[in-house]
Parts: C-alpha cells; structure tokens; sequence
C-alpha cells in the first residue's frame, strides 16, 4: 500500500495527475522524501551534489546527470565533440558549486542506430579534452543500443575537506550576493542557433554559441571560494538565476533582492540582444546554463573574497542581499521593486504534453 | 585530429562504419582505449565496477547502468515497482561481482508525458524495499523529461578491503569454475512473457516471471567469497553464461571448458521449457540476467569454498574448470567437446538496424 503523504499540493490534487502539472522539483520531493539518509550520509538529495563521509577529514561529492537528445540538445547545434564537453563540464560545474575537485567520472553512453564511429571518436575527443582540463580520470561506464537519439549519462566523484563544503542552506540575512563571470550568455548562443536567420556579426554568434555548446565549469574560483571559509551558500546557475537563487534561498530559510543594474552582461550578449530584438534581462534571470558560480558572502568578509578572486583572474560582480524570508525574492530595478519569479528551466512543469 | 588506432578489426573497415556492425564490446574498447587511469584508479574500465584507492586499506567500488524502456525492458511485463527494484538489483550485483558490500545510489530518472505520480510511486516503492534489502542508502539523482519512454540510470557505489576486491583477471589454468544458483530462470520467464500463448502452470510461471523481473544480487554470497581469499576470479551473470565466462577467460588470458551436465538448471526451468518445447541449455548458456556469481577457485581451496557457501545456506555448482588460452572456450557434452561460442546480449552487434 502507498503512505499518505504530505506534500505542496493538497492531497487530493496531485493523486493519479499528470507528473507535468507537478515539475520537477515536486518529484525530487516525492522522490527524496521516502528515502532517509544512510551512514556516513552528510547530505543526500537536494544539493548540487551527494556529500559523503570519506573519513581523514574529507568528504566525498557525488553528482550525476543525464543529457537526452531533442531535450537537452539537438544535434542539429552540437557537434558530437560538443557534447562530449558539455556532458561533463555540466557535471564538473556540480561539484565545483560544493567547493570540491573533480576526480573520476562514470559515462553512461545510449546510441541510437545509424551512429558513425567518427561521431563516437569525436565524442571521446571532447570528452577527452575536458577530462584532462580539470583533471578527471574516466574509470568506467556502459553502452547501450538507444531507440531514441543519444542519452548521455555522466556521473562525477570529487572531493573536498569536510570542513569547507559549502552548501545551499547557509544563506543568512543581509549577506551579500554574488556570481562569477558573465551571465546569459549561453541564452544567448542557444536563442541564435534556434533562430539562424538572425543576422548578427561572426564574432558575436561564435563567441555565444561557443558558451551555450561548450560551458566551462569554475573549478578554480569554486576551490578558492570554499578554501577562504568565508562562503555561506553556493549553487551553480544551471535552471536560471531566477530559479538557482530560488533554490538557494528555499534551502536557507530566506528571501533576496536582485539589483538589476549589478547583473554583469558581456557587451558580446548585450550586441546579440539587439541583433534578435530581445531584452536581455531575459536570458540573464531566466536562460540558465551558464555554470557560473552564485554565492552569498557575509557583508564583513566582502572585501576579501574580491580579493582573493580577483588574484585568479576570477571576474566577480555583487548583484544581490539576502533579506528576511517573508520578504520574499524581489528583483530591483532603481526604485522599483518587483517579484522574482523562479522561471528557470523546469523539464516537467507546464510542459502541457 | 584523430589518433590512429590499434583495434581488432582492420582499421580499413571499421572507420565510418555503423556501430552495429561493431558491438558493445569493440565500443568499450574504444572508449577505454583514449582514457588511462588516474591517481588513485586501480581497475578503470573492463570489470564489473571501478576500483578505486580509497585510503585505510579500503576500496571505492564504482557502477553504472542505464536501462531503456523498449531495449531493457517493456512496460506490458513490467511494474515500475519491479522496475524499481531491478534497475537498483542489477547495479548492486556488480559491486558484489568484485566482492564489495554497496552503501550508495544515485538515480536519474527519465519520465515521458503522460507517466502518472502513483507509477513513480509505485517505482519508488521498489526501489525502496530493494535499497533496504541491500542497505543501499540513495543519496542523489536528477529528473528529467524523456521524450521516448522511460530511462532509468543508477549509479551504486560500494566498499571492499583492497586486499579482497576479486578482478575477472585473475583465473588461472587448473582453476574450477563455480557458479551460485541456478541458471536459466531470468530467460524462461522473458520467453513466457514473450510468448503468454503458452499453457504452463501458474506457480511455473510466476516462478520464472519473478526471476526475470526481480533478480537478486548475492552480496551474502559475494562478500563471503571475497572474504576467503580463495576465490581467483569473479563475475555477475548479466549478459550471459557464455559470454561472462568468456570475460573472465579473456581478461585472464585462459581458456575454459565448461561440462553441460554440470549446469544448475532448477526443475521449474526444465518445465518450462518442456511447455516451451526448446532446448533449456539455450536460456542457460546465453540467456543472461541470472545475476547469480561464477567464480573461479584453486583445486586445493575447492572443498573450503563449498563448505564455506554451505554455511550461510548458498546453493553453489562446480561447472567447468580453466583451460590454456590455446585450447580456448569448449563446451563438453558427454565424450563431445565443442566450442563454446559467447552468445549472450550485446547491444550494438548483428542488430541490423
């Protein structure tokens, strides 16, 4: 028999409904809530990454994803060696948003028939480039025959001293909110390569087309980041700031204020923007991908972690606070405030099938 | 640009060449080729779980496996309760394959549109009962929206003292090959399933259709073994008796015989296949999916292994012994030798799509 449950939506709305009126959050929900966590379980579901009690002091970080074909890519924009790299920099970038290093990773290929050796080789190569950027060593996997397009499976091992995890659920009042890099980028690569008829300078499309197909994982700065302990919450963007702040502040017991004006875009992503005549705050909130590295910093230690970025070559910008959790999340344009809404990239809500 | 390669097939006609004309194994030989182990890895691709240095004398055992609906398995045979619980069985018998206790799962989940909350429920609840079964805590997974059917890939990691992991390399001539259980069983409930035209008593039926929809990892069993430091060789059943022994005489560089006679064949088995009227040593030689353990012991250490698995109440059959490389894998029946050709699944080989 199934246990009743508690649950977001009344009891009796979600019995028997379809799983796209719920989302994917909902089912992580229903998911995780029956399965308590074991020994040695630091934190199980609900982070970038599984955390483990290694012993000697050191934790260690589990991620996996799974990239399907006409979902999470067409093959139409990538390249085999494409998604070679992305399948696991995405992966990479979950471990980095704990503060970890990568080590070993697992890869789950489904291949469906009528693939070309080349087009394996070129994954590999991809695959292979990565692994050695960050260091990873490929330790296994398996092959199956898909009937439907590729399905690629990457799960990634890493480690990290117990002490400096940084988790979602440290966000504290009044400390600051920051990201790396730049963001919408990758937003911006995938709406050109969805609309090819777009004209917009080579430069500008190569360099946003090359960010959404080829992301790069911040290793670095995440290893300096948990190495200064000054670091209360971190996430990587992966849904969309809108939804990764979202998670954050859910898991801290929070709300936030995003300033507009902070929010750092590339002249590259601005230019691309008034080529295809959207706003680009758009891609920026909601476009997701960018595997930039979102964190909160108390007020007092500020300085500091700018510092210690800015040693690295880590461009770093200050876009937010966290406010008391009635408050809400609001975005802040001059004098102007309004809800932020999580509307980052959900594989199951509304998805109206 | 690519790198020639070493390869068993003359690099003239595989290059271009559709995958199915290459197979699973040829494929893991070329993933595995581009990527040497890391610090750290002790066995990387090529047995049934990595082995990786986990520091204090122990191990990190490391799997993966991705089931497909419509490959793996079909939704008219199976609940997502049975689901649940071999998608998590048949991971847990790969770390009992290398002589490892599992501890951690990570799932990722892929759900097409119209999948119903009280399935992923009813998925859950086998998943659970199964992880409580083996003490598998589940600590991790993604989500995501699968346009062709179900996709479940899980991830098991497990735990060995490094001086007892058990590698398929180490089968040595002279050695018996045992195996636990029964064979068979796994074959003759799909071919029931396949063919539900067929008369056959319901306790025969339901016997065989358990075996093929709920396999048992024998981690009592594996652990037991590892620990006796005999056992010289050791792999799960998956793909088939013909094909895993052929694994172990492959990466031991031996060859086999294996004495039909010998063959643990349950009773249920043999009437079944008289309902079926086809041959049971077909479903037992290449049927797969048994997940019982077939292992290889000096003579000498023999008698203590089979007292050993007398002990804990496990069923185990001496079937074959190991051979030189030269006189490669034989299949005695009575005074006839013949050659024991590995015809277990393979995905990609001779599916002529």
């Amino acid at each position: 028999m199934l246990e009743p449950l508690t649950y977001r939506l009344p009891i009796t709305s979600f019995r028997m409904m379809d799983l796209n009126k719920l989302g994917e959050f909902d089912l992580i929900d229903l998911i995780a809530q029956r399965t308590p966590g074991g020994p040695g379980v630091l934190r199980g579901i609900g982070d970038d990454a599984a955390v483990l009690n290694a012993g000697n002091g050191q934790v260690c970080l589990w991620t996996v994803d799974t990239l399907l074909e006409g979902i999470h890519f067409d093959l139409a924009y990538y390249g085999p060696d494409d998604l070679g790299v992305k399948s696991l920099a995405v992966n990479v970038s979950d471990i980095a948003a704990m503060g970890g290093r990568p080590l070993y990773a697992l890869l789950s290929l489904g291949l469906p028939s009528g693939v070309r050796e080349d087009q394996v080789r070129l994954f590999m190569a991809g695959w292979d480039e990565t692994a050695r950027a960050y260091n990873v060593s490929l330790v296994g996997g398996d092959t199956v025959y898909s009937p439907q397009g590729w399905t690629v499976t990457v799960t990634v091992m890493g480690t990290c001293p117990k002490d400096r995890v940084v988790y979602r659920a440290g966000a504290r009042v009044g400390d600051f909110i920051y990201v790396t890099g730049n963001l919408g980028s990758s937003a911006a690569g995938l709406y050109l390569l969805q609309h090819p008829a777009i004209t917009c300078p080579e430069h500008v499309r190569l360099a946003v087309r090359q960010a959404h197909l080829r992301p790069v994982a911040r290793v670095t700065a995440a290893v300096s980041l948990a190495e200064s302990r000054l670091v209360t919450a971190m996430i990587d963007i992966s849904d969309g700031l809108s939804s990764d702040v979202g998670h954050i502040c859910t898991a801290s017991g929070v709300g936030c204020e995003i300033y507009a004006s902070h929010l750092p875009v590339s002249e590259t992503v601005r230019e691309c923007a008034r080529y295809a005549q959207v706003d680009p705050l758009e891609w920026v909130l909601n476009g997701g991908e960018d595997y930039e590295l979102l964190f909160t910093v108390r007020p007092d230690a500020a300085q500091e972690i700018e510092e210690r970025l800015a040693v690295i070559g880590e461009q770093v910008s200050c876009i937010g606070r966290i406010t008391p959790l009635g408050d809400g999340m609001r975005l802040v344009k001059g004098d102007d405030k309004t809800p932020l809404l999580p509307r980052g990239y959900d594989h199951f809500k509304g998805r109206g099938l």
